[in-house]
């Protein structure tokens, strides 16, 4: 049997569940590739760092270049995190012709293109399966398995950390900061929660399926983001009392440009929190999953639902990784798959003000007559329709909730009227605003 | 650009399906997987059949072995079905070295040993991701996205028919000959069903899923299978009533045989209908829509949802392996992932008896004292435990359903529970049973 000589960076979270997945089912694994994965270096910040895996001293060593420049190493596993010196650890590998397995979506978002220059230019390639979805293989599947399909959307609930303290608010009727403060006793949320709960993990995420989808390299700064620290309890109530459940969603959509040759083809591409019909199953996602929905104009709708995160779901994308890059090995096609095909010159990103969609909105209003009609009509001189409202409280004098769900309308009508809607005498605090998807 | 010529045999739905997909998306399928594919033939039964896609006259041919044996034919995609010309069509490319592509689960189910050993001994490929779950890439992801899994289990919704049917009768409170028919209006089912509701075209799907999982060629014959046709509208609102759904399952689970060398590797196949509780997302797939429940012990639980059947879910997966086949031709890499890998010397398939579940028993009782007693104690006798019960009836003297809900038991001693139940004088039909799933 072939042998194919490993070298991870990295013995924390992902690298010890790798490490552990490689001693219980490398040999599974050998026996269905057809290669054997032998793991000879694994270089750690220190010798003596809290793992929870034990990994033996006799495969450590602190100098990610002594795994790097291994001659006898042909895989390179990058699971160190950061966008900095990882950068440096894999363009350095991708330079010696070795291909690079990588977990790392921030450094894929940051410097997807210039890795990929270098994997093309050195003759190798980058395998990036565990960046999204943890073990839910969505990027072979969108590559792969979708190939013939255009793309028409895809909507993601690909941070488990904000789906966790979303679903605990609904369940358990938990504020924001009491259902963080779960996620954080489970390990599920960090201490410093920002990266997950303002959304930036699902912008990295959504961004590498939308650059996967539409065939150009979707930029983070281009990508809009809202996180979920303003969902309040009350918005999750009302939102169930209308029939939804608020969701952190990463969206991107083709918006134009089917046909025309020449014309730009356009997408949104974001990360918001969403109100999303009770009865689709992306409301039903539970606890800290993860689920991707992609339709495709030949396939229809598909959806990949798993564990997004995690030492375990997190290694089983690695491994399948290491195999597909030790038969890539095996048969000289480092090309087989690039690590990304930019088939799409006219790309664009539409500007969220642009983007269109249905909106629920929530005012803290003075519980007086007339409140309404005057929302209405400004509402109504932007030409936003309004669907349906709800207006629970009855407390003359003071102030009551108001809620209305909106029909489509461009995000930047939607912005203006709210400004507008804000500075009524009557209304009291800033609106609150959510899209709604999923609803047609 | 590199190009590759392929022949077609078949344009009946899937077919069609497949000339239309790679007209309006082939260019999108070169750019993205940087070989063009051209169609230069299709073998069809008749000039003149009704087609729902009309093809090109231009492109056809009657005699199969045309598009077989033309030099410019590199891949070979066999959409004709049946098992008897089809298996010689796919065989004598083999032979010539092309690679095949096919949607046929009922070929592969009846001949896939013959087929793999071919592919291998003339040093190609067969591809067949369309013949399990539509345009959900479930082979594909069985192979390669979980190759670092072992396998806990299966549960597949795998029939869309059956799945509608069942779904029908759950939502409109439909008798099964009604959805039957429904189905059969709507171009679900066939004027003769059986393949579908008998669980045949389960048994072929679960058949596959299962070797690819467990690395032994599961056998059709080895296979336990029951249809959906006894399932009576009596049993889906009991099933209702106690929290469950009725669904068509296609059940592969590992058994044991987990660490101890040379110890037989022992697994579950079957297709059987079964109560699912209502929370699971599995009793949650609607319409014609199929869902495979992945369990793996590295990534945990994974779901893949989409169109099982139908016109263009297949082509979508048609497609995909078209580019995969053409991808190892220029790679000149025939066996990057063989056809099936044969990773398991000692798998054996479990008979029945052995399986253990837990049951929901219906009977047709006398409404008079004692007589829950008396099934209780056959129960019992036979170290089956009731977990609970309902008697819904009030009608002395008449027979009344009495449902029962049974702790786990193997097959057998259920088997022969129920055959003494259904003997004592006051049960006035043949006890009807199935089984319950996914409640762990």
């Amino acid at each position: 049997m072939d042998e194919v000589t490993i070298g991870m960076i990295g013995a924390g979270t992902v690298g010890g569940g790798v490490y552990r997945a490689l001693k219980r089912n490398g040999g599974l694994l050998a026996s269905r590739a057809g290669i054997r994965v032998r793991l000879k270096k694994i270089a750690v910040k220190a010798f003596d760092e809290p793992r929870k895996v034990a990994v033996p001293e006799s495969l450590m060593t602190l100098d990610w270049r002594e795994v790097v420049e291994d001659p006898e190493v042909q895989i390179v596993v990058e699971l160190a995190g950061g966008t900095t010196t990882a950068r440096q650890m894999v363009l350095t590998a991708l330079r010696l012709g070795k291909p690079v397995v990588t977990a790392n979506k921030a450094l894929l978002s940051a410097h997807g293109e210039e890795l990929f220059a270098a994997a093309g230019e050195h003759g190798t390639n980058l395998y990036y399966e565990a960046s999204v979805g943890g073990g839910i293989p969505i990027i072979k599947s969108l590559r792969d398995g979708l190939i013939g399909n255009r793309i028409d959307c895809i909507y993601g609930i690909v941070n488990g950390t904000c789906n966790y303290i979303l679903w605990r608010m609904k369940e358990e009727g938990a504020e924001f900061h009491q259902a963080l403060k779960e996620a954080q006793r489970l390990g599920y949320a960090e201490a410093e929660p920002s990266l997950d709960v303002d959304g930036h993990d699902s912008l990295h995420k959504i961004g590498i399926l939308a650059s996967l989808a539409y065939g150009f390299w979707v930029r983070p700064k281009e990508i809009c983001r809202e996180g979920i620290r303003s969902v309040s309890l009350a918005d999750v109530r009302f939102a169930d009392q209308l029939g939804y459940t608020i969701k952190l969603l990463g969206v991107a959509k083709r918006l134009a440009g089917r046909g025309v040759p020449g014309e730009p083809k356009t997408i949104q591409a974001a990360v918001y929190p969403a109100l999303v019909p009770n009865h689709h199953v992306l409301a039903n996602v539970a606890d800290s999953f993860n689920a991707i929905l992609v339709c495709g104009d030949v396939v229809g709708d598909t959806l990949f639902y798993g564990r997004g995160a995690g030492q375990d779901p997190t290694a089983s994308a690695v491994l399948s990784d290491i195999a597909d890059a030790a038969r890539d090995l095996k048969h000289e096609s480092p090309n087989r798959v690039p690590p990304f095909v930019p088939h799409e010159r006219n790309g664009r990103v539409a500007p969220a003000a642009e983007c269109v969609s249905r909106y629920y909105v929530r005012l803290e209003v003075l519980d007086r007559p007339g409140v309404l009609g005057r929302v209405a009509t400004i509402l109504g001189n932007l030409g936003i329709g309004i669907s349906s409202v709800i207006q629970p409280g009855d407390c003359p004098g003071k102030t009551v909730p108001l809620i209305l769900m909106m029909h489509k309308a461009p995000f930047a009508a939607m912005a203006e009227a709210l400004e507008a809607v804000g500075r009524l005498e009557a209304v009291k605090r800033k609106p609150v605003m959510y899209r709604v998807e999923l609803c047609d």
